[in-house]
């Protein structure tokens, strides 16, 4: 009987350490799921394509990005970055170069992290591009 | 001995069991984490603002979005949908009215299974917007 009593809780530890590490892993996982996106503000930079202009994505993805991201603190939950590759209509051109997007808790807190950090931005802007952004922000409803 | 076998093969069953689920759960999570979209394909339809058109969303979130999911199969990673809220810049018009987007894993198989369906997707169009769209495709670098 005692033997049985051992080889019981061993297995109830067993059980609970594999329940706790499922519990672990879909902790892991909220901060970049899908499903927690919904309701988030996307802020996107958009580069529009125009023929002769340039654009530097190492610099980019390396400085631009990061640094920007580092002003947004914990109200960013993600960043994300997309190089343009086509238009969805053959032989027409290249809507956009490219398009940095972060996506954040609170769109006020959004614009109280970047006004102070406006000027070093676009300061910035012509290290890696000579296209002036369009900004886009909007809702994520899936 | 014999109860000690059947209590290490129990063991052993319960630890596999907890292995597989952890295999299958971090399965699960692939397809939707931010590290795994790096590489993708993703296409964006993007319906421009114009004031006086009309954009239905809840028709587009559930009738016409899961509908052109649906043709995609397992080449489509996830999708996303977004309403659009204001400009970046004060006093300028809304750019875009709605975005949604597919991530898949290949443009050629995209094409592929949009291409038959072609008619039956744009015919839809009538039913939740009069606004024609601009399609994007790039490559997500981050």
């Amino acid at each position: 009987m005692t033997f049985k009593h051992i080889a019981s809780f061993l297995l109830l530890i067993t059980c609970l350490t594999s329940f706790s590490k499922e519990e672990q892993s879909s902790d892991v996982i909220k901060p970049i799921s899908a499903e927690n996106e919904k309701g988030l503000i996307k802020v996107a930079i958009i580069y529009p394509f125009s023929e002769g202009k340039t654009f530097d994505m190492a610099y980019y993805k390396t400085k631009h990005m990061p640094m920007v991201a580092g002003f947004l603190g914990s109200n960013l939950v993600r960043y994300t970055i997309e190089k343009g590759l086509a238009s969805g209509i053959p032989d027409t051109p290249l809507p956009f170069m490219a398009i940095g997007t972060f996506y954040v808790k609170s769109l006020s807190d959004y614009h109280a992290a970047i006004g102070p950090n406006r000027d070093v931005i676009r300061a910035d802007f012509a290290n890696y591009t000579d296209i002036t952004p369009v900004i886009f922000i909007s809702q994520v409803i899936r």
